[in-house]
C-alpha cells in the first residue's frame, strides 16, 4: 500500500497521531493489542460490522466524510442498542489505489466526528492495500454495569413497543441517491439520516436505566427486526401502523414522489433507532423522546394493525 | 449472499450451533454484542487483522482449511505476543458467490481447529456477500493480569534477545507455494508452517510471568520485527546471526535448492513466533524451549553480527 507516498507505517503513525490523547489506563494503536482495563462488576460489549464496495456503498455515490461516519456508526449503534456505554472502536480497512490521502483524511474526519460524539477513541486496527475494491471492518467495544445489557430476549406480554426518533428518513434519502432526485430542503434532511446516522448512545443507557425488557437497533427496517425480539423472546407482538412515528420531511418528500411512507418506516433498513420493550410502568419514567407503537401479547405472530399489503414484507439484505 | 439456499440468517445459525457450548458467563453470536464478564485485577487485550484475496492469500493456492486456520492464527499470535489468554473472536468476512457451502464447512473446521487449540470460541461477527473477492476480518479478545501484560517498550541493555521455535520455516514453505516444487517430506512440513502456524500462547504466558520484559509476534519477519521493540524501548541490539534457530527441514530444503536459509529467517515474514527481550537472572528459569539470539545494548542500531549483505535487508507488506 502507498498513499501519496506514504506506506503502511507511515499511514499509521499519521492516524496515531490525528487520535490524540486516550483516556487514563487504555492503551491503543503500537502495540501487537490494544490493553483496556477491566472492572469488578461490568461487562464487556463488542460488535463487528464488515462494509464492502459495491455492495453496502458505491464510492461514485457516497462522501468519504459520510462514508467513515457510517462506518463508526453503524457499530456504535450496537453498543447503544445493548444499554452500554462505547469504551473505543478497531479499524481495518483494504485500500485500493485509487483513494488518495485527501480522500483517507475526509474519511477519517467522518469516523473521528461521530466517534468523538459517542466518547469512542479509535484503539487500533489494520491497514493494508486491496487489488480492486474498498473493504472496511469496524468493531467497537462498550461495557456497562454487570445485568444491566438490554438483550432482544427479555420482552413480555403486555409490554410496550417503543421505538427512538423517526422511521424511514433514511430509506426516503436513499430513494432520493438512487433516483438521481434533489437533495435540497427536506432531501437534504433524509440523505443526512442515510448517511450520517446519529448513534443513540445516550438514549439506550437512559432506556436500560429506566428498565426495558428487551432492545435492538433498527438495521435492516422494523418489519423484519421486530420479529428477532418477539423470536428471541417467544411472544407475539400487535404493531399500530397509524402510530409509526414519521418524519415532516419523508411525509412531504413521500408526497412529492408518490412513496408509501409507512411502507419505508416498516420496510427501509437503516434508520438505527432504538427499537425497545418496557412495561406501561417503567415507561412513564423515561424522560426521552420516544413514540409507543404497539404492545407484546402472547402467542408467535406479529399483527401489523392496519397496514395496507404492500407494507409488510419485510427487507433483507440478502 | 446465499450458499446453496442458505440465506444470512440461515447461515449465521449454521455456524452458531457448530460453536457448541460457550463459557460460563460470555454470550455470544446473536443479539446486537457479545457480552463478556469483567474481572477486577484484569486488562482487555484486542487485536484485529484484515485479509484479502489476492493480497494476502490466493484462492487458487491455499485450501480452505488452511485458510481458517491462518485467518484465527494471526490473531490469536498477537495475544499470545501481550503473555494474555484468548477469550474468544469475532468472524467477519465478504463472500464471493462462487464459494460454496463445502469450502465454507472447510474454513470453519479449520477455524475451530486453531481456535479450539488456544480456547478462543468464536463470539459474533458478520456475513455478507462480495461481488468478486473474498475478504475476511478476525478480530480476537484476551485478557491477562492487571501489570502483566508484556509490550514491546520495556526492552533494556543487557537483556538478552530470544525467540520460540524456529525461523524461516514459513518464507521457506511459501517459495515451494509460488515456485510449484515438491511438498513432499521436508517441504511439507514447511507448508504447514506457512498455511497453518501455531499461535504460541501457553508460550507467551510462560514468558510473561518468567518477567520478560518486551515480546512480539514475528509477523514480518525479525529483521524487520525487531526493531519496533528496539525502538518502542529505545534501545540498541546486537543478534548473532548465527545462533538464529533453523530447522532441519529448512536446511535440507535450502540446501537442495540453493536458497539462503539465514536471509529467510531473518527477513522472511509470517512465522508467528515469538520475539522476547529478558534478563539473564530470569531468563534461567525459562522451562520452555527457546533460543538465545543476541543481547539488547545502549544506542539505537541493530548489528546483525555475521550476516552477509543479502540477509538484514528487512520486509515490508507494502
Amino acid at each position: 500500500m502507498n498513499i501519496d507516498g506514504l506506506g503502511e507505517f507511515g499511514l499509521i503513525e499519521r492516524i496515531r497521531e490525528g487520535e490524540g490523547a486516550l483516556p487514563r489506563g487504555i492503551m491503543g494503536i503500537g502495540d501487537d493489542c490494544a490493553v483496556l482495563p477491566q472492572r469488578k462488576g461490568y461487562k464487556t460489549l463488542v460488535s463487528t460490522d464488515l462494509l464492502m464496495e459495491g455492495v453496502h456503498f458505491l464510492l461514485e455515490d457516497i462522501d468519504p466524510y459520510s462514508l467513515g461516519w457510517k462506518s463508526a456508526a453503524v457499530n456504535l449503534s450496537d453498543i447503544a442498542a445493548m444499554g452500554g456505554r462505547p469504551l473505543g472502536s478497531f479499524l481495518a480497512f483494504a485500500l485500493p489505489k485509487a483513494l488518495d490521502s485527501k480522500w483517507m483524511d475526509d474519511f477519517f474526519r467522518g469516523y473521528r466526528a461521530v466517534s468523538g460524539l459517542c466518547s469512542a477513541p479509535l484503539l487500533g486496527g489494520d491497514t493494508t492495500s486491496s487489488l480492486d475494491r474498498l473493504c472496511i471492518c469496524v468493531t467497537v467495544l462498550g461495557e456497562c454495569e454487570d445485568g444491566h445489557e438490554v438483550l432482544r430476549s427479555g420482552a413480555r406480554p403486555s409490554d410496550k413497543i417503543c421505538v427512538s426518533g423517526t422511521l424511514g428518513d433514511s430509506a426516503g434519502g436513499l430513494k432520493l441517491i438512487l433516483g438521481g432526485l434533489s437533495r435540497e430542503g427536506a432531501g437534504e434532511r433524509l440523505i443526512e439520516r442515510h448517511y450520517r446516522p446519529v448513534p443513540r448512545v445516550a438514549e439506550g443507557q437512559r432506556i436500560a436505566a429506566c428498565g426495558a425488557t428487551s432492545m435492538m437497533d433498527i438495521s435492516d427496517g422494523i418489519g423484519s427486526d421486530l420479529r428477532h425480539i418477539t423470536r428471541a423472546s417467544g411472544v407475539g407482538a400487535v404493531v399500530r401502523v397509524k402510530d409509526l412515528p414519521l418524519s415532516e420531511e419523508l411525509l412531504s418528500q413521500s408526497a412529492l414522489y408518490g412513496w408509501n411512507a409507512r411502507g419505508l418506516a416498516i420496510d427501509g433498513g437503516e434508520d438505527y433507532e432504538l427499537l425497545f420493550t418496557m412495561p406501561s410502568d417503567a415507561l412513564r419514567n423515561l424522560d426521552i423522546p420516544y413514540t409507543e407503537i404497539g404492545e407484546i401479547v402472547p402467542g408467535e405472530d406479529i399483527l401489523w394493525e392496519g397496514a395496507s399489503s404492500q407494507e409488510h414484507k419485510g427487507f433483507r439484505h440478502f
